[in-house]
């Protein structure tokens, strides 16, 4: 017998420590296959989660979108309820909301923002160990500002692009171009810097490897012209080394036009 | 050889999380074994650390202080490098100062700022989840500040006391007695609550057992005037139930005399 089912679109925070990253996989701890299980129960069936990306292990989220297709009659209001009262604390359901049939949390989004997040004081706060990453290197702000302008617009970034498989979503065809519309230096307070991009799509580890490649800036190893010219090589050897994955926060997912028309500011 | 030491005082904050508490104990991993291991391995010799006082499993410290006797002629600023780079992240040392011959982390204490942080808002962030007790029931805050009035002052505070060893310091020889000095409730944004209590010393899990019962207070399950009573009933069974363990941090340890002068006011 085939329900009926509607699709729901969850926003999801989470603490990236204890999982091995969004993507279910054989033999680890996933945030997808946690939220899946509980769903499963909730629903009385096997559901499939689609999320609007990949985290990698470590990694974090405030507001991760995912969708499914629910054969079950439980109220919105009832599957958040549920899947908060059964899930981990690292694992919060901000929203579960019944969506248009065709909206689909990867191929419908326009747009992503992600947060670094650094933690410059001599002494790092146990607290703020597995969110932050520490350094005690002066960095030269005026040159990581520099260097994230060369970032802005659209790039083939497979400098700062590790091998594996691409995201799809608007950016499928394009190879390894990407269009940043925003890059920006936050400083919260003086012991917190956090870089903010805000882009169509990220090719794999591609945050990392520019915070990586930006904090040889800020170490003033290379300068921001030379940061330009790694954007510009294409080439992965080009570029610094991989950040940290705990320093990074998928922060925000959107799904409305702001992001596509015009694509030098959002 | 009897080498000369010197005495060395210890601020230590951590994340209590992943131990047993602050004390050394068998078959478990606390701070206090944590950092003495470590200094065992700087100075070369067995070193016995004394601590301002116990924390729970699970309680949080931002300033605990703890002192030893070190045998090596290692400077302080070696030290607070050497303990921070062999200690995990959870532990970190502020500073490590050699201090008079008489000062003792636990004697010399005349006083020590707790403070207890609930998030309020309808989901809990993840990275809140081991920092904050989460709390969604509507708390009537007038009602718990007029309970926590009641505790300004001397008094036996047997019906907070959970039974086990008594802290010394200069409390010892008045049994249950204590002072509080204040005790206020910080509302540092609309999802957050902190109780914040000052005093000469705390009887074993007494913030948390006043916390309990506050929050009792709060859910209008008691009075203000109920709570004072069951201050005055010296009795355990009296109270409310213990508030968990992680909303708990140590903020600091004071040594001078703004707490011992005038007890009703810091």
């Amino acid at each position: 017998m085939n329900r009926p089912t509607r699709r729901v679109r969850l926003t999801i925070a989470y603490d990236g420590t204890d999982f091995s990253g969004w993507q279910r996989q054989k033999n680890a701890i996933t945030i997808q296959e946690e939220i899946e299980k509980r769903l499963a129960i909730i629903t009385n069936n096997e559901i499939s989660l689609h999320g609007a990306g990949r985290t990698d292990a470590g990694v974090h989220a405030e507001a991760m979108v995912a969708h499914f297709d629910c054969p079950s009659p439980v109220s919105d209001a009832a599957l958040l309820r549920g899947l908060n009262s059964m899930l981990p604390g690292a694992i919060r359901i901000h929203a579960a909301e019944t969506c248009p049939q065709d909206f689909h949390a990867r191929f419908s989004a326009t747009g992503k923002c992600y947060r670094y997040h650094l933690y410059t004081g001599q002494i790092q706060p146990p607290q703020l160990r597995l969110y932050t990453l520490h350094i005690t290197a002066r960095l030269n702000l005026a040159a990581i500002r520099q260097s994230m302008a060369y970032l802005i617009g659209e790039h083939d970034f497979s400098s700062f692009e590790n091998s594996g498989t691409r995201d799809k979503s608007i950016t499928s065809g394009r190879g390894a171009v990407r269009t940043i519309y925003a890059a920006n230096l936050l400083c919260p307070d003086e012991k917190g810097i956090v870089f903010e991009f805000i882009g169509d799509g990220f090719l794999k580890n591609m945050v990392r490897n520019i915070v990586g490649t930006l904090l040889e800036a800020g170490k003033e190893k290379i300068s921001p012209p030379e940061f330009g010219t790694i954007l510009l090589q294409q080439k992965r050897a080009a570029a610094g080394p991989t950040a940290p994955a705990h320093g990074l926060l998928l922060k925000e997912v959107y799904y409305d036009t702001r992001f596509s028309g015009n694509k030098n500011q959002p």
